[in-house]
């Protein structure tokens, strides 16, 4: 999965028209405001559908970690299919982006989802500090820490 | 060469810090607004050193083909290292940028270069129609307009 990490003033969509593979969504999702955010571009991969879990994982602990360091008020995930090559199917993409949503809320911040496979305008800045863009590729391998954890347990 | 051209209402930018790779600039190109504008967003890439002017030629054609079809008012070519894990260096990159802003003025066309290797602030907006986002790898080859694209369409 590739993502791009953008610390925002603002970000402003608007559904505009539906792609093939649209998801539903309700009135209250056709736009969306968020102010002081920490907006994640992110394009799922084919590579990513063999082990999705291990991606949110990942993921989530990317973007905690960044916004440790820039203390966003928001947290917006948004798809945004024109970082990668070699996409994942809608599936695997639209049920990656939720469990993140899932998992971030969970941790007690606000967290938010655009909506995926519409044409949207949207409007957002960047702060410009150097924090303020970054771009990752998370895999879905188990981090350095959590090996080094595991090499403290049981050799088998 | 990867490349994500926006077609937006406006850019609007503000150099910050200099990094290690900044040009020098002068005191008006520290900040640029730019209405309906076509924003070709630009990381030149390692194998782009091969052959810089193959690289010049296409993307000039891409910039020129995808503004025939939507008709921005201004071309703004801004370089985005989060395009890309493999980039060229900074001089490859700066003389493929400069030599793509001297052709398209050549053609009569509106176009500006927002300075290379300085954080800074942005703000765009996105119009949010079917051709206002679209990324592309540029090669340097020369039939290129006859081979296959990573054309994104439908966008997520
Ligand atoms: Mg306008």
């Amino acid at each position: 999965m590739r993502v791009l990490i953008i610390h925002s003033d603002y970000l402003k969509y608007n559904v505009k028209n539906k792609t093939s593979m649209a998801e539903e969504i309700s009135e209250s999702q056709k736009n969306g405001l968020f102010n002081e955010s920490l907006v994640v571009f992110t394009a799922v991969e084919k590579k990513d559908e063999i082990n999705p879990k291990g991606i949110v994982k990942n993921l989530v602990k990317e973007i905690i970690k960044t916004n440790d360091q820039v203390k966003a008020e928001n947290i917006v995930l948004y798809p945004y299919a024109h970082l990668s090559n070699s996409l994942s199917s809608p599936e695997t993409a639209i049920n990656i982006l939720k469990d993140t949503e899932e998992a971030i809320k969970e941790k007690g911040l606000e967290v938010n989802r655009v909506p995926f496979g519409w044409y949207k305008a949207f409007e957002i800045s960047c702060k410009g500090h150097p924090l303020s863009e970054l771009s990752r590729t998370i895999t879905a391998e188990e981090d350095e820490e959590d090996e080094e954890k595991d090499e403290k347990g049981p050799k088998s």
